[in-house]
């Protein structure tokens, strides 16, 4: 196995990131994940909340159906606008070597490109609602609607930019309950994977 | 992770019954696949041909609605007896330890009464074909055909008993395409995991 670009999606609070950030540090290759918004921030000339904040909105209809539905035509080209900026991005990074990519659909966009290790985690909502109060101190009860809201936002982000089902473990060559695995365990097959 | 029931869920010709039985050579447990079916011809008095042919005819409506619309009721009562011959099997053999299962349903049946690590395998169409091709010799036309009416069966079969779809990522452990990470390695993975 020669992967030479990790790609992680990953359920909310699944520790997918976490999981992303431990095989870049083991490997010593970068990590992008926030600092994608910032990079297409920098490509596109839209600012990084407005980027965030649409990647957020995806809608779970076609883009065509969405276009022709949905009034404000300035949003829908802005959104096709951060879509380009998103791939000419990954490609950028991709282009440049070795490194892990967290979410972005960088599994997509870069699959017939790049020599790619795609990894899915997920994990029980309860662990990841667990999880969430445990490291970041949130409340309970608004963390199961915050878990249920972003991955509906992942999945139909995913599939409204790729045509494919987030999750679906076809769709990687690596799929991880980080529950019953473990995170150092999930890093470990990874980075392992990878060598 | 302390998994002592290894359950394989698999497309035809991933390799998946190949990962399960070198995983339990290396951990010197048990492996149960073809056995399945033998055993459950002694608990049922159903003769093993028949069970095969039962356990590859499912049918993707629910169980109920096939119960009225299906003419043979003798058919759909042997089914069911099939079914519950099965779930007997799988918790005699659960009850006698650390064991690998092949399909079955093995993960949802026995997923509330013990500790498994329940695994997918899975691998692009073509690499399928190849893989049966080069091992048993089989004719590349005819068996794509045999590999989708297989997965399909497999599919039916499981979302008919268990009502979860067969193949997404959240049902499982650990997913892994066969062809990316090799039959090896995803048994050093599983093997790895269970001690």
């Amino acid at each position: 196995m020669s992967g030479k670009i990790i790609t992680i999606s990953r359920q909310f609070g699944s520790g997918g990131r976490t999981i992303g950030r431990l095989v870049a540090e083991r490997l010593r290759i970068p990590c992008y994940d926030k600092e994608l918004i910032e990079k297409m921030a920098d490509e596109s000339g839209f600012a990084s909340d407005y980027i965030e904040e649409k990647n957020e909105s995806a809608r779970s209809s076609s883009r065509l159906l969405n276009a022709l539905s949905y009034g404000n035509m300035t949003a829908i080209i802005n959104e096709e606008r951060i879509w380009e900026s998103q791939c000419k991005v990954l490609f950028d990074i991709a282009g440049q070597g070795s490194c892990v990519i967290i979410g972005r659909c960088g599994d997509r966009v870069l699959k017939d490109r790049y020599d790619l290790l795609t990894v899915f985690v997920h994990a029980p909502e309860e662990k990841r609602a667990e999880r969430i109060v445990n490291i970041y101190g949130e409340n309970e009860i608004s963390i199961r609607k915050r878990i249920n809201d972003k991955d509906k936002r992942r999945r139909a982000y995913y599939q409204l930019y790729t045509d494919c089902k987030w999750g679906d473990a076809l769709n990687y060559d690596l799929c991880f309950n980080s529950a019953a695995i473990g995170i150092e365990k999930c890093a470990d097959v990874i980075t392992e994977m990878y060598l």
